[in-house]
């Protein structure tokens, strides 16, 4: 459904990017789970803009607010309804795109959908939405870190022609942090950084790639048919804003390689489990996790908002020249780290609570 | 749900590789459309292993019949239920894997997830599954051809490192169905039979893309937030099996881009509604078709099933030698192009009958 | 989904009855749909509390705000967040019900179930809970009054062995409103107050059945098997707190009828259509809406809150006296009215767009 | 959705009255459950036509074949599907029957619906469908009595006027089988075989009810909102033919009750946990349950087919009489018995796997 996302571990969203607040609702979250505001609130900061001069200056505060389903500190069961007031809605500003349709932006497909838009922002497109996941993504975050022991982390693996040298096997939450670019690699983060710099210079934005790893997730997760691990990670990433592209393990590499280069050797491993020697199969295989890190990658175009003049039509379906104006990221890639954890999060989460169905009878 | 697909126009499907019969049920298609088995097996057909030297000897009839849901030539409105028989099975051929996983296969994820597995085939896991999507998905593409005359076509893109120059804006079915590769471009062609034959000679398989792009799409279809145009087909291509990658448009190009080049400008197309220069967008932008060509790639790995020995471990956990056999595709890419049909008929017959709830209320 | 309900036109609520807020978001909701807070507001005031002396007097404003998916008085298609501020929360009533289990109640299963419970209050099995059902089916009833003209009037049938005279096929919402019993007939309005406040007197309670009548509902809605229009309506009912029956049309009496005697016989209406000189079916016939008044009955049980003194135990399995206080209704009945109309307009308006993808071909 | 029931245990059916055949498709059963065709077939073969002179004549061998989802015998955890061939369709018995509407069947409002109608039987509203859901029910069953001992046991309460005596809280399988009319109690059986001959021989039909109790059912399944259990069962048996009304625990009977009588008292079991001394509740309390024996009820009007001669009109608009023919029940009751035993197994077990994603934390 439009707004609804998972099947057992679900969250719902609603708000407009400017509008009286976006809100959260996490429906399955089972009960008995420690869980503050703060713990999310680190998520949303993560996320949120002004935190480095790489984003863009509106200045929202997101603060989260918890409204339902806790109780002295512990899930209920019940619904976890959170508030994200809009404290910055400058509607006025976006006055004169009333009739205008920016390019790449979602403003003409709104119309041809709905009939009617609220031009006050982007609406549901708005990237302002994701704030609304990342709080519902630290709820699922907790889950797995209490009931599994899971770890999500995302960086910056890619900014325009910059990569990050970050190795999935080895980088760290501190390593990602250390820059505001989240790249996780010093000597590409200087280079990002420049990069990104000119772009905002040029009135130009810039596409790049996020990278994630989840480490400590069990074999057994995932459904073999539709519900695959892979293309529940492939929807929940291709749903962000500015997603264009979705590899797991190998990813497009693959299409140019062999079986027997491309297969993944079982060895017995320490405690008897079958591991392998490689993970081109991005730890999972035939939908189902295989124990071994899952790695994912999304490729994010360049923001849509750029300062240089465009073509484009306005809806009478006169052609107008444009240049828009407002406070906007040259480069969404940072403040995406935390979008795509939490996605991965809500994902494994999911899996993670389906899976309790399955594995119920001893043999009998 | 693991085995269903889609919200308003849905598949559900059952069926082991080797077991009695595979099936699939539509739900949600509407009353009225004409249709019958033939139209079905025509897709069927073209999926079906044995169509030439490149793919496997496997002798499925792949005999498509349907049990309910149609009368006098025409849908009922009611469930389509459709049944494969098995009738090739020959679970002997499997019984040396009974105990020893496969690498790069579901085996064992399949035991990781439900302690049990049925070893005379893949099981779900197992391409034939992707026979009852091809029946479901010719459906669909009935339903597209009559309601709105959306056209889809695939073909293959990529073997291992040959490239079609097949074009997404001109190429036709008759130059893809032109040769058993189905790339659309006979120069190519050519050189991938070579490769395919060399890979099977060798024992081993090789990699590819495969294309597709949806004509004719009405403005206005998809969902602003997580069932998005673009992440709907994401999930579709990713679950199937051997999918490694997946991209719209620009695809990971647009990583590399700035936003200059990427944005796609509007102009006054020829009967006044906005049209774009270029489609880097790949027909969808925040989440919703804009009426371009929808254009989408997914990068399919080298078949697991190989000749040459390789390292694995049986259930006990002794690490053991295995060289496969039975017969397999060294190259499925060919017989994945109905396939990926299918899917990206199912997603935006899905879409459609949705946009159906949307647009129901004059200015009220 | 717990806490979601309808398959096109969606509600989903979250809260507790003492907590932040409860909250309910509408999804589907076609756009350009004038809506305002007004009309909401005037569904919940006829549910809230302390609206005559028949009722509690715990004193809730109820006050509800829209925070998206409306632009300028008009529905845009998204989400339409909103909020009920919970104002008279006073936790420290309940004080001294943190460890007993209050007989038919929901104390007990709820620990049960989930090894946690909030004390204060009756969490989400409290009837505060149907404040946002009652604002969902505000936005749904306006839907169908806008898209269909149809009109959903619900009254009191019985409290305590006391019978309204109200005849379905004729009573009005002014003949309802005319009393604070809701019942639709002065006569026996009359008795149920003094009936109603000789149980308050006693420190008991009385139950009761709301009946409810659908005018112009068209022909076609509903589903043959599961999803059947009586079905989802039962559904819808019994999921009410304190319902415990759900009757159609003839309902239980249908049990002691012959064929004969039952059978709706057709027969041309004014314009052709056909119509049924009787209604048993109560505009229901296979799970499909014929045209005629949809007429169902819910039952009520009588409020488990009671002054006099009860058996029962608490956490640690002691038995003990309980003799509740607090502020609670000696009969829901007058209150139910508005809930029950809520919940039969979220079925139709389901329904209605349902039936939005089914009737979309011409003869093709 | 339509033809799918359930959220976790769930059953999707497909097939008209008359065409190839019905089946039913497993989803969400756990693995390794031991389960063969005959467990299914013995639960058919009580819900079958012909099984003694009280039921329809026509010879349908209800013959079910597993296609998937099970190996040596037991279940792989993947679709279970299953098809019941149509052996005795005589659509030339229905020509007559091609342009007329039969009151009270599901002729008209299947044309106004969908445009379309097979007019060789019920279609989907065929009594005929509910064999599939027998079928997926013997599943539900299987997986209660192996997984948590629960035990579900319906039986007719109610033909006409005639009272069953059999009494929930003791009533017997065997008690119920001893006779054709499976009312559990001899004297009320005698009178119900002459009332349905009676019938039988003056052309006219019967309603009647039936009562269900599960026993064994653990305190905490079901949800406090619209997923209650008493608000899933209800629609479970409002999904099935001809029903009319729904009661659980004290039902209607709770309308004229006060709070004094009608609460259950808690005390102290003999293992410490609560135990209710009455159960109004019918064992189930703010939608979850509580321990104690669930009891419900459901109305069936009398079957529509009678040979007396109705007023009706055709699809022209003209008005005309109608004598049906063919073979049908005077009384559908007894074959009703199974059909609701397997609806209440599919609402526990999907509930039961539905409570293994909630009590999955120890206190964290």
């Amino acid at each position: 459904m439009s707004s609804t996302w998972g099947h057992t571990f679900r969250i719902s969203t609603f708000g407009e990017s400017h509008g009286g607040a976006i809100g959260v609702t996490v429906e399955g979250c089972p009960p008995r789970l420690a869980l503050d505001a703060e713990a999310i609130q680190a998520d949303l900061d993560r996320r949120r803009p002004g935190q480095s001069r790489l984003t863009t200056q509106r200045d929202e505060a997101d603060r989260v607010r918890i409204l339902s389903g806790t109780f002295e500190g512990r899930t209920l069961g019940t619904p976890i309804g959170m508030l994200i007031p809009n404290s910055d809605a400058r509607p006025e500003a976006y006055e004169d795109l009333r009739d205008v349709y920016r390019p790449s932006h979602a403003d003409y497909v709104t119309e041809a959908k709905y009939g009617i838009r609220n031009w006050q922002g982007g609406g549901r497109a708005s990237a302002r939405e994701t704030a609304a996941r990342v709080a519902g993504g630290a709820v699922a975050r907790r889950l797995l870190a209490v009931a599994c022991d899971v770890r999500v982390l995302a960086w910056v693996a890619q900014v325009h022609k910059i990569r990050s040298g970050a190795d999935p096997a080895t980088v760290t939450p501190e390593a990602v942090e250390a820059s505001p670019t989240r790249c996780g690699d010093p000597e590409a983060a200087e280079r990002m950084v420049a990069a990104i710099a000119d772009a905002r210079r040029r009135g130009d934005s810039l596409g790049g790639i996020v990278s994630c790893v989840a480490r400590g997730v069990p074999a057994g997760l995932g459904e073999p048919v539709f519900d695959k691990l892979e293309a529940d990670l492939a929807k929940a990433l291709l749903s962000l804003p500015a997603a264009r592209g979705f590899e797991i393990g190998s990813g497009f590499a693959a299409a140019s390689m062999t079986g027997v280069e491309h297969n993944d050797p079982f060895v017995a491993g320490p405690d008897g489990r079958p591991r392998t020697l490689s993970n081109h199969s991005g730890g999972v295989q035939g939908g189902i996790s295989n124990g071994e890190d899952i790695v994912v990658a999304v490729a994010f175009k360049p923001t849509a908002t750029i300062a240089a003049e465009q073509r484009t039509v306005d809806r009478s379906g006169q052609e107008v020249a444009l240049a828009a104006r407002g406070r906007h990221d040259p480069c969404v890639l940072p403040r995406a780290v935390p979008i795509v954890e939490a996605m991965v999060c809500l994902v494994l989460a999911d899996h993670w609570l389906r899976q309790r169905t399955v594995a119920v009878l001893d043999d009998a």
